[in-house]
């Protein structure tokens, strides 16, 4: 039984997700970690009347990658509903995903005939720079634009990568995505062709024509598949919660990730142009996410130095965002991305949760050690949308 | 695999849980809540040496009625358990249960005849007053006794509530409480007249009978039934717990709500004749439930001065209890009623656990931030039997 979608009410409430992407982290100097080594007054004073907690991303000791993180911080339990690597590239390439659609990510390659046998030599085409990506992407566009009414979607990444989808005319079955990856692994060995009809034959006759295309490339005279992949089957947060949803955020990935689960996206170019879209929109949405990717980027390249910096401009918008009145303001992360790992951790991530109806006065700050202190405790990641709803009133009671 | 009943041992243990009904809350003035501005020096000298913490009645976010509020700390998941709102109103007017009934809700109501139909004109019968309830409930219990072998127990409730019972001479399948309200939730309706045979043919039989009864009624002359359910399955504590148990409530819903697990039930008037007899039963059993309903009377009515005073009232008769020497003394409530909500909320609510065998020295006084700082964490209702057990030295080791 869905214990809450059972007992939502609707109301005018405005409730505004907050994420810093990889926001918990871990000493780096004199012990303190990146949060207590920031000048943050506004959040400080923020921190003093609100609710603190941490949430656990995914489950103890469980790194997240962005796609579960996201999917937790939403409301769902990131270990059923999993989102395939092919969909999270296509995403993070800014493509649009269709339910006919197979997503896949790819690998430029250089291969060499041997015996009469197609060999790797190089898996990554020797990496080739991401312009030359570019180019040879438009080639392989035009002149591969559909495998009979497969319709081919294709978007440069970085380097050696790019994304396809493979948009078919009419729904596929359940499972239609369980391909191998035609990317042997190790160089010298032939890549897999996938055998059998469906997906798999315009999968095999997508590799002949971008053989044929790429026949003349130094490097890049192939492609190698992996993580072919569905949209997820995943009820959206406005069926789910009752909340009418929008996205505001910079890289397409978080674009993509909610609207997976039916959010309405928004792009923006730069954290004031998130701000002022959000306030464009505040009266037409009840639920707003408010993505800001620095702290991630810093983190992973180990620039502690720089993630404070994205934490302390935040804190100076503070006062833009409490201008808003929401009703209910949570900001938190998705996962930790501590400086010293330099990548995502598994590390519980602080929540802070503003609201008329919190205890508050718990802790000085927000930071990791402070928001232990907190009245939220340590906490699933997929219960804040309960904590969310409830605080803003939009939960009735269970039982008489 | 139920751990706990596997690992039951007996002793002569005596476990008492005093429950405070609504009992945690939020600030009410000067940043401070109705448990830090009362004056409650026992309760004080009591948590700094007793094992703190905060229980989450059903889930995070979720806002439980009085039911699955007692089901948790009683250790049964309250989500797993659910009690019938017939079977809640019957226990709250003070009626008995037994396997064989159905019971249901009842409003009177006024009805019309239009062209031949009879429609819903008022569904609270102009909310008549208690009195007129009485007598009404009274002719019409008078009339209907029994509809073949059913008996029909009905008992008036506030303004134009009822409960009532319908007794079958046989047990009842499974499922037989799936009738629909008969009650068309708006004015200007045909009321729902259930369909089938079984309890369905009782029910109208009874509605047809009670038309009659009420005929030359001005206002009440129908009723509208809801809620139809059967006493839930539920395991008896004994069996569940090993512990012989009993109930000391003034209000009969929380003797009602301790009789569906199987404990006796004891009235008192007061919390006087309360103590009185929790001194007179104390050899009898092992485990005794105390509630104390005025802190969420009060908290429902915004008036956390009220609140307090209970509070401090409850304070005062601490000495009481520790003289009976318990093995282990939970204090704590069903859920939160914060006087700011004026109503049950879904914050953790403070527990107090005091035994010879916990660490103490957390905690300063009993309250909300107090029992955060404790040693029992924030954790599920359902396990505080867990650990009352596991204080008074009732479970054995788990594994070799």
């Amino acid at each position: 039984m869905d214990l809450v979608k059972k007992h939502i009410i609707k109301n005018n409430t405005k409730l505004l997700l907050i994420v810093l992407d990889g926001l918990g982290g871990l000493p780096v100097e004199n012990g303190k970690t990146e949060l207590e080594m920031a000048k943050t007054p506004n959040l400080d004073r923020l921190a003093k009347e609100s609710a603190l907690g941490m949430h656990i991303p995914v489950d103890y000791g469980i790194t997240p990658g962005s796609g579960p993180g996201h999917l937790g911080i939403f409301g769902y339990n990131p270990v059923e509903y999993q989102i395939g690597r092919g969909i999270l590239e296509a995403l993070g390439l800014g493509l649009e995903l269709k339910d006919t659609d197979i997503a896949v990510r790819g690998n430029y390659a250089t291969v060499e005939e041997f015996n009469g046998k197609l060999i790797v030599k190089d898996r990554r085409a020797g990496r080739i720079s991401s312009e030359e990506n570019k180019r040879i992407t438009q080639k392989l566009a035009s002149a591969v634009k559909n495998i009979g009414d497969v319709q081919v979607i294709l978007s440069p990444g970085m380097e050696h990568r790019f994304a396809m989808i493979l948009r078919f005319p009419t729904p596929l079955p359940e499972g239609s995505d369980r391909l191998p990856d035609t990317d042997p692994q190790k160089e010298g060995y032939e890549p897999i062709i996938p055998q059998g009809d469906g997906v798999a034959m315009v999968v095999r006759e997508f590799l002949k024509r971008a053989q044929e295309v790429l026949k003349d490339e130094p490097k890049a005279n192939y492609v190698l598949l992996r993580g072919f992949s569905q949209k997820p089957k995943i009820e959206s947060f406005e069926e789910k919660f009752g909340l009418r949803a929008c996205a505001i955020a910079v890289y397409p990935m978080y674009r993509g990730l909610a609207s997976l689960v039916g959010m309405e996206v928004f792009k923006a170019e730069s954290l004031q142009e998130q701000i002022k879209l959000l306030k464009d929109l505040w009266e037409n949405y009840d639920y707003f996410f408010f993505h800001i990717k620095k702290t991630d980027s810093y983190g992973e390249d180990g620039n502690w130095r720089g993630k404070i910096q994205v934490i302390e401009e935040f804190d100076g918008l503070i006062p833009e965002f409490l201008s808003l009145k929401p009703q209910v303001l949570v900001i938190t992360g998705d996962h930790s991305t501590p400086s010293v790992l330099k990548g995502h951790s598994w590390h519980p991530v602080p929540v802070l949760l503003h609201s008329p109806y919190v205890l508050g006065r718990t802790s000085e700050r927000f930071t990791e050690r402070e928001c232990l202190k907190g009245e939220l405790g340590i906490f699933p990641a997929f219960k804040l949308m309960n904590l969310m709803l409830a605080h803003s009133l939009r939960l009735s009671k269970f039982g008489a």
